[in-house]
């Protein structure tokens, strides 16, 4: 069906609810020409380096394609906001990169309300886009200003392994949001809230940056996550089970194996950083919702121990929705 | 089918061929990071504004499936720099979002290989990308910086519209391509190189950069952008035909609708430009590949004349492959 043009739906939907352009806001200084040109015109912020990432999300692949737009686009953002808080960046700008099968009021409606809801919550401005016909597709691009840029090459041997949070909710929360199986309606709230609404952690980065050598955002399972700082840093890690911050909904879905989704399930958007001894106490002292979970060494690959026993997870990597 | 991961495609394809992330080339006081981590890291030239435009090609919309992936990659890539060019901007870094139905060798090479021809020719380092696995699309974002930016919305009444080189060939050159028509064999090169490789026009584009008024590259069909010139703008255009910049393609292929094939037809990615009367002897004296088309004027519309009558185009808009 013949819907309206791409540049009257990026209007529509996206630049009016999203003061776009040049403006009074807290970003007047750093967006000089918006959606509209061949090209955005953006004034980086002096003596910051600029930190940017691109996700695509697949509809059938990365969501359902019935999910519900509002979720879908909030999502979508928190995903890439949290590569920014995994860097220690300040939000600043993103672009929109949206195929879409037909121009459904229905569905662009509520997504662009989702997008402009976590925009603003979380000062981001959005300052271009692209609007193709096509299967359900979302790319997005941030990019963010940062002073200290949180590497996951920079762990050093001896360095305390930190997870912000809790873990294993995300994953938890797909059989449920599947109706694979049924859950209470509270299991039900955490299972959306997990999926759906993950907290990019710019307040914890904020607070380790001065102090952390490395970091990154669990989206792929904890295990394999640690290990691409193992292996950009060129070391391995001892883990201690015992005390790991398992999530609730992990705890009452999935019982024995809560550890195991807690350690491999994907998701979760958590960071894991790496603190040298020397600022141990420090950080400590910032009474950040952190738990220390192991420790870096020179030999590579991850040793894990639970009640003083070695101890292997069933299953490694995650599954996309 | 399992192919590799996300990781090991991305490098192996894209990582080592581009020579991505800190290093001693002209872009190593620029990019700090590149693909690897969480998110690249970038430092902007001081003292200049930056420019980012983001297009996403999908496979049946805006490419045939079954194309060749070289050129789908130097088209790609060379359509957003036009976006760069149109607003005078020098490049700086792109990322690349690729959406794949599997990780086949004998598509990632060449596109591959096109990508990083492109990029080098044009001076654009890879920063940064994302791998999905889904149906084909490609999304590219530029970033340049630029101390004059050429927007769409500066032209005044009675400033000159220039084009740059000839138009029509990529819309003359498509039933070629997807041999609807036969062809010669210079044809079919003329064909070949007008809609695969359309030039960036950054030359014409730093030389007018201190005199036009407005830019913007021609994408959708001249008569439609410049319409977007006219509307930003809030303003009209007089046409004058009778010199207007027909490509040799067009011509031989369309004979007598050469004229709105060139007014109409998409993908040429030539520049057209306004120009203020005041400078109209200084740019002619840089004898650059421009031609004058018309004026810009108070009243709104464009009204085109050919051999002093009012003419009027069969056909507006263009087709997507």
């Amino acid at each position: 069906m013949p819907g309206p043009g791409e540049f009257e739906l990026i209007r529509e939907y996206f630049g009016s609810r999203f003061n776009t352009g040049a403006r009074q806001g807290s970003d007047a200084h750093t967006v000089a020409l918006g959606i509209g040109d061949d090209c955005a015109l953006l004034n980086p912020p002096a003596g910051k380096v600029l930190a940017t990432s691109v996700d695509t999300l697949v509809a059938g692949v990365h969501f359902p394609a019935a999910e519900d737009p509002f979720r879908i686009a909030c999502r979508a953002l928190r995903v890439n906001l949290s590569d920014l808080a995994a860097m220690n960046a300040e939000p600043l700008w993103f672009t929109l990169a949206l195929t879409l099968r037909d121009s459904d009021p229905q569905w662009l409606e509520p997504f662009a309300r989702g997008l402009a809801q976590t925009a603003n919550q979380y000062g981001i401005t959005l300052v271009g886009g692209d609007t193709t016909k096509g299967p359900l597709s979302i790319t997005i691009q941030v990019t963010g200003a940062c002073e200290q840029p949180l590497r996951r090459d920079g762990a050093g041997a001896g360095d305390r392994v930190f997870v912000s949070n809790q873990l294993g909710a995300a994953a938890a929360a797909l059989p449920l949001i599947l109706r694979e199986v049924d859950g209470s309606v509270t299991q039900m709230e955490q299972a959306y809230a997990a999926y759906h609404f993950p907290e990019p952690q710019f307040a914890v980065a904020r607070a380790i940056g001065p102090y952390a050598s490395a970091a990154l955002d669990i989206s792929d399972g904890f295990l394999g996550d640690l290990g691409h700082i193992c292996e950009a840093s060129g070391l391995g890690a001892d883990l201690d089970l015992d005390n790991f911050p398992v999530a609730e909904l992990a705890r009452s879905m999935n019982g024995e194996t809560a550890l195991e989704t807690a350690l491999t399930g994907g998701d979760d958007y958590q960071l894991c950083f790496t603190l040298p001894e020397k600022h141990l106490q420090t950080v400590q002292k910032l009474q950040l919702p952190i738990t220390a979970v192991g420790r870096m060494r020179a030999a590579a690959g991850i040793q894990c121990s639970l009640d003083g026993k070695p101890w292997q997870p069933g299953a490694t990597g995650y599954r996309h929705f």
